[in-house]
């Protein structure tokens, strides 16, 4: 059975009180289009990201605010940076490194946050019905083309709240040689 | 079975006409690093790639000198120069974009060259015979680890000439969560 994939590239989820640091007092972030899972939305505020290494310009921060600031880089962008990303799922940020934002309004020292995420697949309830596959579930997604992958290890994550779509870095898209919306081959074992 | 795999970051093999048009008349390329397969070295010399969108400065030259200047870069850095370059096995050329190679003593403009390098293994005749396999067939290749992925379609290329290894480009490398000279397994159908 099938289901689209899409590309994340590097972005920012910022926690209230960062926005406010990097924004200004009482700022709210301003829609600039919606993300394929329903109340996503990407912002048409950017900062600066800084490591020890380097610095990345213009990162874009995804809304709604979330409890604590993400920052999601690929590989190469750690090292740009100079920063060991771990691999990780949305949300576990312990022992992840920090990194510095730049803002408009100021600056944020962040003491971690900084994480690879680990692709994943996002299905509402009634899809994972479909696919046989339960909420916390490992699967392998077999992609199509001169590229040809199979990327193993796949989270599922199912929620009434999701819609169907598999979650990629740029270098994994890549590697894969896969666009936006292209569809993919899910496995359960 | 296993071999080592490598992360091929983007780099140039010059013709020597184009070695005299970057570098001057008479010009030879300065030996830096030997690379794993027998004779092929990475060179002091670096030179500028200019796109239409964007310039990577800095690529590194790999010698000895070749019959037709070939410039391999990733997905990603196609498309931050503005070029589409294709998928292709080294030394296929043909209908591939050009770009633009700035040295410190002139700039050649050339009409095609610009490749994303194919996946493809190198291995000596002997290698091919334990592994069972013959020059020019594709393989899979699978990698360990939490980010594991299968690459399919992968060339397996024998010579005497070779030493044992998979060669991927970076994005591919990152995708897989691997470093140079870690094992991955050959799986051939």
């Amino acid at each position: 059975m099938k289901l689209p994939i899409a590309l994340s590239n590097r972005h920012i989820h910022l926690s209230k009180k960062d926005i406010e640091a990097l924004f200004g007092e009482g700022y709210e972030l301003t829609h600039f289009k919606d993300l394929s899972q329903p109340g996503q939305f990407a912002c048409e505020e950017k900062v600066d990201v800084v490591g020890s290494k380097g610095t990345i310009k213009g990162v874009r921060i995804l809304g709604p605010a979330r409890g604590e600031t993400q920052i999601e880089v690929s590989l190469a962008d750690g090292f740009a940076l100079g920063v060991k990303a771990p691999l990780r799922d949305s949300g576990q940020l312990e022992g992840t490194p920090g990194v510095k934002l730049v803002g408009p309004k100021g600056e944020v020292e962040l003491e971690r946050g900084v994480i690879v995420a680990a692709r994943h697949i996002h299905m509402h309830t009634e899809d994972a019905e479909k696919f046989g596959v339960v909420d916390n579930q490992r699967v392998k997604i077999r992609t199509f083309g001169e590229r040809a992958v199979v990327f193993e290890n796949v989270l599922v994550r199912v929620s009434p709240k999701y819609a169907l779509e598999m979650h990629v870095d740029i270098e994994e898209g890549n590697a894969a040689g896969v666009r936006n919306g292209d569809m993919v081959e899910l496995i359960a074992e």
